[in-house]
Formats: C-alpha cells, structure tokens, sequence
C-alpha cells in the first residue's frame, strides 16, 4: 500500500467544520487505497492568541517555556482532527512531536529537524491506523518541547515524506497552487500544473507565500515530490519534482513580485579592499538581510554602492548604515523605500540567452525605468518604481505568453 | 534547603493576574528559603472548554484522544506561570508529566501513577529553579499521554511530594482550609488548625470538596504532611497529618452534611442467603455506589432492605432496582429524593462510647427523626429529612461545642 504524507495549514483547521471537511478529505484518500500521515497546524490563530497572552506577561520571554506554551496548538488541533476521523468510523491516532519521533537541535522557536525514528509511526500504519502527528514541533536532544519556528508544520511534514518514503507529500492550504503571477494582479494568470525545487524556492522567496522555502529546500535535498493543493477544493494542485524529471515547455515559469523593498545607496566610497564587506558585515551581525547589491564603475578612487534590503528592516537599518558612512568616510547615502521587484523566474532560462533581452524590452515597452537588475541561473529580478509594479507584471506575464501555460 | 511541593488550583490560575498572584506567593515561599516543585492544573474553565468542544465532534470519545486534548490545558497553564516567573527575575522551568517522569498505568482519563522518575526534576532543582509541572497528566507504560481524572492534580502533587521526600505539600485552593461545619449553614464554625487523614478522608468523601479523597489516601500511605490553604489569602490552612502526630483536644472535629443522597428501600425481600447480593452486584456492575444499608430484623421468611445511593444516580437505578424485586420475588419497593445525610467525624471518638449517644440525643432535642445510621471507627452517620438538614448540623456543632475548637 502507497503512503502519502499531507499537511494541513492553520486556516484548513480553523474551525470544527474545516476540521471535518479535512476529515472528509482524507476519507477520499483512504478509500483510494493510500496509508495516511496527517500533518496538522494550530486551528486558526491559536497560535496568536497564545502570542498575545505571553505579550501581557512581559516583553523578553524565554524560548524554551514559549515552545511549551505554543506547542499545545497543534496538539489539540491533532486530537479534535482524531476524534472527528473517529467520529466517522475511520481508525486513527495523534502523536505529538516527541511521540512521533522528531528530534531537533536546541535552537528553541527556530529549532531544526535532526532525524526522526519512525517506529512509533511505523507501528501505528502497521495498525491500520491513520496517523495525526502535531505539526511545527519535535524534542530536543535535552529533552525539551521545541518548535520549528512559523510555517515549521510544512517542514514536518517534508522530512517525514523522506524519512517515511512516502509516495508523495501533499501540502494542503487555501490557494489551488502555484501560478504564473498574482491573480489578483493579472487577471489571465494560470494555474502550473509542475514547478521544479528551484523554481519553487524562488517564488516562495519571492513572496508566493505557499510554501515555505525551508520546507521545499527540504524537498530538492530528499527528493520527495510535493503537492500544493486547495483543502476547500477537490482539484489537482501543482506538483513540485526535480526540474529533470519535468517536461520543459516553456523558458519562464511565472512573474514574482516583491513590495517589501527598500532602496540604500552610499556615495563616493573609498575604493579599498574590504570597505564593501564591513557595510554588509554590520549589517548582517543585526541580523538584516541583503539582497540585492550593485556597485559603480570606479570614479577616481570611489565607488557608488546600492543594495536593498526588506523594507520592514529600513528604520533598523539606517543608523546602522550611517554609522558606517561616516567610518569609512563615504560623502553621504540616501535611501528610498518607494521601490519594488519584479522577477522572471524559469528552470528554462538557463539555456535560453535571449530571456533576460525580453524582460528589458517589455519594461522598456511600457517606459519602466530599471533601478537594479539581478540574475541568477534561474531567475532575473529587477528593482523598479512600486508604482510601476502593476504594469510591470502584466507586461512580463504577455511577453511570456503566460497565459498560455498548461 | 527544605522543599516544599505546592498545588495551585484552576480557580487559583484562571487568569494571568491569578497567575501573577501565585507567582507572588511562590516568591514569598522562595525567599523563606524553599526549594520549590509547583504543581498547576488548567487555567478556570479551560478543561471544560476543550470538553465542549470534543462534544461537537460525537459523544464517544477514544479516551486516548481526549486525554491528548485536556492534557495540553496543563502544559499552557505551567508555562505561562513559569513566564511570569521569569518576568519578576526568579529562575523557574516547567515540565509535561512526562518530562516530570510520571510514569502511569494505561487506563486514560483516570489513570493511577505507577511510579515518578525524580531525575529530571532533580536536576533542575539543583540549578535554582522552581520547577513547574503541569498536573493531572503522566506518561503511559504504552508511550501514550495519560491524565489522572478531575482532581488528579492534587495527586500528582502529594505523588511527588512522597518521591521528592518534600517537608510538607501545600494545596493552594480558594477556600481557608477545613471547617468544623460548613461555615454557610454554621456561622459559628470554625477552621480546624490540623486533621488526621482519615477525618480529612471522611470529611472529602461527605463533600467538604477541599481536596479529592484519591490524593487523601495518597498522603496517608506515604505520610506525606498536606496543608490545605486559600491561595488568596495570607493565613494558615488546615494541616493534615497521621492521627497520632496530633494533639487529641476534641472527640468530634466536624460536622459533615450531604444532600447528594436518595434511598431506596425494598419490601419483603425473601429470606435466603445471596439475594441482597443479587441487589448490589447489578447495581454495582452499572457502577451505581451504595453508601449506607439496613436490613430490617426477620419478619417470617422475608426482610425489608433499605440503601442509600448518590441522588444523581436515582433515575439509572430505579429500572434496575425495578428489575431485580421482580427477579427475587420482592412485594415492592419505594424511593425518597428529600433525604440527606448528616455525619460528625472525628478520630477522638474512637475512645469516647458516649458520642453516639450525644448525637441521637442531639438530633432528639431537635425533633428530628432518623431513617437510617451507619457508624465506622471514626465517624456516625444519620440520613435525616433534607428538610432538617441545617437545624442538624447546627444542633450537632453546638452539642459538640465545635466552636471551641483550636
């Protein structure tokens, strides 16, 4: 018998009703003839309201008691989704974390997977039973309850689809998949019925905000073959598999889009060896992440450097950056956080040299003035003016001819 | 450094300004200089919430399951006081049941504690901190999460008090500790400094409601020393310790009442040796409690039989009572629901024949008929008209000149 191991996210558990809907879902996937792992959030925003519970006790809170605290969430949720399987006559039991097997580091609230021992699981499949397992959390090598941190259940739930060898891991949430770009943006964007790791990774650090990007890591690296599919919907979702494994049938897969975006740009930097590095280097030991960089053609002896940042890091990141200004003896900055990015994202590309020329072309087209440009093997992203974003994706999405992808 | 294991209540944890109370309160104990186990239930409704919410799912449930849901009210109840511990700056640590080592039997939502595995606690008592242990819960010889059944946390408390060898355990709950009577029916009475286990025993099971009987009999077997005490208060509780550590001053220490009671008695039961068995094995294989019992003395070859049994259990027993008078050959039977029961208890009287006495003639003076008695080493028992309930005990305290008691 073919095991599946599938996940079902906070808003597909957020109610008794949603709850039985997961139920009646799973009924579906039993009677096809398939063993069932179950991977469950917290319902709804528990999880937020246990938050906001330890807020009012103080402001520094101890990992460590957080992760007890908040673990209870997919706890109950594991039981009440049990008792309603039960409650249709279908066998069936919950394990928390620890009983299922999953043991992490001790980096409580962002705690990663180090192995799993699934004979506990494995007894309870050989039972016939389906197997509700609390998402977003294991136990420590201490001992301790400890969580893997938001979105951590879709991270469970890939390591234990390799660790289980299960057929596939399917993610169940309330989008019917990946598209070619944000329908809500551009109308004619469709559904893709294949992406690969790769280009997952890219849209989901782009923002498509299906997967999280730990999580397909996780996939690419096991070789498990995902599903993100619609729980309120019976429909195919789109499947993610090894790019080789895929038929190639276009260069570009979908047009990402990011607002949260900020712009910093130093001026007249000394041309010395390792002055780029200690801008970044601070800025990294505040945990601020950069992303994209560009620096000048050398004038004289000094550079003009400009990189983004997330646009919800800016305040934090300025006196940081002035800071630095004044220590290597740069002529000032400026920043803007009235930019976005747009971005091409495609397994296909790699071999197509005339993708990136198009991208420009139809920006150009549209009198979109490119601030940065970044490539990788896979992607292209340009940092643009936020009020352009709309038009830049539309255009993309037509040059493409995304509206015409299976 | 002495250690002290205490007990706080749901009442006593229902919000987070109950909880910053206790926080206070251990405090208090911690700068007496205790070494401190804390044993929490679920914050105020909490279990009953989760209940409800399990009832929309069916009205059976696996146990397994329902012991998985409750147990997680437990573990947010020890972590939030443990927060707010570490808020006010003192070190403190919670635990699950099993990570406290509290290994049980496998009967879910009543299970027995098999035995404690100190280790963990030990350890993190030997770092300075309060530990924090969620009540009511241990961990399965199958692997499973267990709870103790309503009340349990008291006997997760007086458990590790026993393995911990603890000074003495503290039940923090909202009342101040054991009164000669009830203090809304007596105004007179008065709160008794110590009891011996067995009173504490008789008092629990006639519902004096301080403290679950199971965790009564646990101190006793293990002579573990309980002070029953008001969490919101400053004062001294009730101490209860083994009959022979205490100053005997009195022969009756309280008056206990109980309105949960109805009586059922049967007419001309045939003579023959095994019938009354017949009686109160079905009752109990239905698990209906029989508390008190006449038989009248031979009258020919048939006797009348009378028994008391908890009210709320009367609509379950009469067809079964129904069922074996005409299995016997019995002439009838009859139910009264306006009884109730009144008892002094007190470990003094065991020396002292002329207790008995005092109370018939009590209730005499007061022109109360008597329907049944029942007598142990420790305590007389009288079912009365509930009507004459308040006029007993009120009589009783006074004959026995309970508000002189220290």
């Amino acid at each position: 018998m073919s095991l599946l191991v599938t996940k079902f996210g906070g808003s597909s558990v957020a109610s008794l009703e949603r709850i039985h809907n997961v139920a009646l879902r799973l009924r579906e996937l039993r009677q096809e003839g398939y063993q069932l792992v179950v991977i469950v959030s917290a319902m709804g925003d528990t999880t937020d309201e246990l938050l906001k519970m330890a807020g009012q006790i103080g402001n520094e809170f101890d990992p460590r008691e957080m992760d007890m605290l908040l673990a209870t969430g997919e706890q109950q949720s594991a039981a009440l989704l049990t008792l309603t399987l039960q409650s249709m006559g279908i066998a069936a039991v919950s394990l928390t974390g620890w009983q299922a097997g999953i043991m992490t580091d001790n980096a409580h609230s962002k705690a990663s997977i180090l192995n799993i021992a699934p004979e506990r699981i494995q007894q309870e499949l050989n039972k016939d039973h389906i197997v509700v397992i609390a998402g977003f959390q294991g136990l420590s090598t201490e001992g301790n309850v400890t969580t893997l941190g938001r979105g951590g259940s879709d991270t469970s739930a890939v390591a234990l689809a390799a660790v289980l060898k299960a057929e596939r891991c399917k993610i169940f949430t309330d989008v019917d998949g990946v598209f070619t770009a944000d329908p809500r943006i551009v109308k004619e964007a469709k559904q893709l019925s294949q992406v690969s790791y790769e280009e997952m990774l890219e849209m989901a650090s782009l923002g498509a905000g299906i997967l999280q990007p730990r999580a397909a890591e996780c996939a690419m690296l096991h070789q498990v073959e995902l599903e993100v599919l619609n729980s309120f919907k019976r429909q195919q979702g789109t499947i993610i598999l090894e790019g080789n494994r895929m038929e190639h049938d276009r260069n570009v897969s979908g047009i990402a889009h990011d607002l949260n975006v900020a712009k910093i740009a130093l001026f007249d930097v000394p041309d010395q060896p390792g002055i780029a590095m200690r801008i970044f280097k601070k800025l990294a030991e505040n945990s601020i992440n950069v992303d994209m960089v560009i620096q000048s053609a050398t004038r004289g002896h000094h550079n003009d450097i400009a990189f983004t940042i997330d646009r919800d890091e800016l305040t934090r990141a300025l006196p940081i950056v002035n800071e630095v200004v004044e220590e290597i003896g740069a002529s000032g900055m400026s920043y803007g956080n009235n930019v976005a990015k747009v971005s091409i994202v495609g397994a296909g590309m790699q071999s197509n040299p005339g993708v990136a020329a198009a991208m420009f072309e139809a920006l150009a087209e549209e009198n979109i003035n490119i601030h940065m440009i970044a490539t990788s093997e896979i992607k292209i992203s340009c940092v643009i003016d936020e009020t352009e974003i709309k038009k830049a994706v539309r255009a993309l999405h037509a040059k493409f001819e995304l509206d015409k992808v299976k």
